[in-house]
């Protein structure tokens, strides 16, 4: 079942203010403080348990069924020389993607998620949005329902990633629009560019800005005229997952990006995720700090494919393995502190 | 197959030099630079990858055979009021271990660990190190031969954790022995002591380091004198793991104490080991930083049972099957940058 949106829904559905259930949360927290441990000695797995309960509405969370979803697609301002790799690359890594061959393959399979990958409007690029608009109103929606209806019935949890060659320049712009700084304080080194290459795409967020100067105060046409099809996707597939009661895991810095347009639009927007990592792109950890987001995970990667978060699935599986299957003190006759 | 030690072959084993297999570590280098990715992007992913093919001398590692191991021990000390919890506790975990109701039991179970955990000397308490040494010679040997024959003959990653009312207190007087400072540069909180057992504990510490002053100067000393049952087990555990190439993963702050002798007897001492986690324990960080060790995990967690150590196998897990799952820039038809 497909929903069809237009963006007189789209901005309702970003206004919405996300209703936590904190009986859920409360009778978690009320748990984790029986089990055979000192309160509190597990730390960010306690807090996690607590988070799921709140997000899922139950206080014993589950994740039987971890969604990652990895949305791909092709940009217009990839033919400035943004990227170390070439455009057909995008392509390329969604065939390699299908056949098993990729780090996120390995990493869903690790977890026990299931992978499904989405290529936006079958590789056409966004237009150059250092001239115009990346999307027309069309496309834009076109583009959040496909995120929006990507979202499993049945999923506990969402993954969310993305591969396009040119996106770290994409996410970049929408930063500095969202956030305000020119380019050079948002561009980062992105596949791995050189000096010159991060001053061409420095000098492409700083012609986006230029350019989309009117439009900068509505978070939504931020995304319309400097997004990408698959950041776009992504915020699509936050806004289900708020509406299906599924908690989220962000991944890099793309990822994070794509969603911060949400976070703007309403204060609880983004309370049902979490940061599954701190990625090496430069201005990632910025970003985290604009959204009040602590990562878990700071392991150096810089990806995307959603591979940082599906990292992060071992540390919520750990916390939901400790919250259901735990002795209390009274169970195992443990005297308390 | 179990082996006898003498305190000189324990002095022989400490001051090897660890002989990492570099020729594995190469090759593991260098398909990590072929793989489907940006070159250097999934951060130390790539370098525990790297790290186990080094120290199994494979060049393509594997995590078979992941054996937890937690050593549980009672403490002299204890008696000086230094845990918020009953000394009794230390014998009522290791049953709830064997129920399978502690957090390591669904840790391990989470990560696909073998879990193997060994109560010290019948729960026998050391002597109070404040007047006497910890161990006899006797029970120190008995002690670190146990560690020293826990390690499985097919393991391929060893995690090693602990159990013992009060063995914060005796972690924080081996770091004090070895590194310098006072009880009250190293005591931290524990289990969750107040103010008045947080002086407490550095008064415990600081009677130890009075009485076993003229042996400071002798890590093996220290840590018979000032050591734990189980903080000595763990000390031949690592011993057995370099003897047989097993990389080990520590876990916090008593974990780490327990073989920091190991890095003042021999400059690659801990060479074959990974920090699993920096632990909520206050001085965790400050003793890492002694060792030079880079912990994979930050999350506040501080419960020992090798729980931390134990979260960041799964972080391992997802190395090796990047490593080994993921194709070439060849294999999957993809262009380099």
């Amino acid at each position: 079942m497909t929903s069809k949106l237009s963006i007189s829904v789209i901005r309702e559905l970003c206004r919405k203010v996300a209703i936590p259930n904190d009986e859920a949360a409360g009778q978690a927290a009320a748990r984790q403080k029986i089990l055979t441990k000192p309160p509190g000695s597990l730390g960010r797995l306690e807090e996690i348990a607590i988070h799921l309960a709140r997000w899922q509405g139950r206080a014993v969370p589950r994740l039987d069924h971890v969604q990652v979803l990895v949305f791909a697609g092709s940009h217009g301002i990839a033919a400035h020389g943004v990227s170390a790799f070439p455009a057909e690359v995008t392509a390329q890594m969604v065939a390699n993607f299908q056949a098993g061959g990729a780090a996120i393959n390995q990493l869903s399979k690790t977890v026990g998620a299931t992978l499904d990958v989405i290529l936006l409007s079958n590789g056409e690029p966004t237009a150059d949005f250092t001239r115009q608009p990346a999307m027309t109103e069309d496309e834009f929606i076109a583009a959040i329902e496909t995120g929006f209806n990507a979202v499993a019935s049945d999923a506990d949890l969402i993954c969310l990633g993305e591969m396009g060659i040119g996106n770290t320049t994409t996410a970049a712009t929408l930063c500095a629009a969202l956030f305000g700084g020119r380019g050079a304080d948002w561009a980062g080194r992105g596949t791995g560019v050189d000096d010159e290459g991060l001053k061409r795409k420095a000098r492409v967020i700083d012609a986006a800005l230029v350019t989309h100067a009117e439009a900068l105060s509505d978070p939504l046409e931020v995304l319309r005229r400097m997004g990408g099809r698959e950041l776009v996707a992504i915020f699509g597939a936050v806004l289900a997952a708020r509406e299906k009661a599924v908690p989220i895991l962000l991944d890099g810095f793309v990822s994070t990006a794509s969603v911060a347009a949400l976070a703007k639009l309403s204060d609880s927007g983004l309370e049902h995720a979490l940061a599954g990592h701190v990625s090496a792109e430069a201005q990632h950890g910025r970003l985290l700090r604009h959204l009040r987001m602590t990562p878990l995970l700071d392991l150096g990667m810089r990806l995307g494919e959603a591979s940082g978060a599906c990292v992060a699935v071992g540390l919520l599986r750990a916390a939901v393995a400790c919250h259901t299957g735990m002795a209390t003190f009274a169970e195992a006759g443990v005297s308390e502190a």
